[in-house]
């Protein structure tokens, strides 16, 4: 279990990714003039707030993913593996700010990560039995 | 502590549930010509849309109440009504996505299984004190 | 540990009050005419959209940093800033519906609490390794 704080540390840099996000959302509304409780009006508004939510989408499966995976198969694979998923959203956040068409390279360097440790939980929660 | 592995199943089904909700979305996008960062523009497409991001709204719930369910109250009652709870998930999407008053069945199954694990949480919780 | 149940406690009035909001919600929907799936169409119904969604934004990053925090640091001082979190929605979510401009002081007492949580479970995980 010693690789356990690698595993809390990719949690933390995860949240503070997101929390980033949330700021350059915050940085756009007022950029873009689009004022809350509005999400809509302007192109390029709408590719950071879309940036911020589908890593909201993607985090409700990644964290507890990372954690399954790090309990049920092994926890320095599974930090591996998140670090790939944070990484990989810098790229898709710069992609899809520039062009929603460019958000591809990120998008699916993280579910390559993602989609072994989701599975992989639970396979090693069915072996776990 | 023997049926862990069962609330990791659980877990790791539901996850994989939300993926697929989220394909779905994705495959919407194709069909009804909603070209991202857009999220309307097309009735059906918001309701595959809606269905995504409600289970988000529940699952940010749900998850977090099944463990500590099963650490402070039962495993095997958290993981028998956290099976509930997804399992009502298929209903509730294929109902909402037909006609959105007919995702009133899954839904309110749902919540019937979610709310014993909400508030057992926090009566196990105060009796662990 | 025996600080645990506290933050579990804090954890499910967490999500007590989220569901609450996510009741709001409902309840908006009749009284301002917004049939799902639109979330649009109504200025104060848009509101009470906004702070259902901006604390699962929030909640996202509060559920784990609250748990790493407890682990990595100390649970006592996790449950007392979460509880703060969690108090801090309530100014938020009244102020935010009267006049998004009010939403000021809970987003800012939420976040001043939040923050140690993040950065201190970083700090906690790396000195941890």
């Amino acid at each position: 279990m010693q690789s356990m704080p690698l595993v809390a540390i990719v949690t933390a840099l995860a949240l503070i990714e997101f929390m980033t996000f949330a700021a350059l959302v915050g940085y756009a509304r007022g950029k873009y003039k689009v004022a809350a409780p509005a999400t809509t009006g302007d192109p390029v508004f709408e590719r950071h707030f879309r940036v911020h939510y589908n890593t909201l989408e993607q985090w409700i499966v990644f964290l507890p993913s990372l954690w399954l995976f790090a309990f049920f198969v092994n926890p320095t694979w599974g930090a591996g593996l998140g670090a790939v998923v944070v990484v990989a959203r810098i790229p898709y956040a710069i992609g899809y700010i520039r062009d929603p068409k460019k958000r591809e390279f990120g998008s699916i360097l993280g579910t390559l990560a993602l989609l072994p440790l989701v599975f992989g939980s639970l396979i090693g929660a069915i072996r776990a039995l």
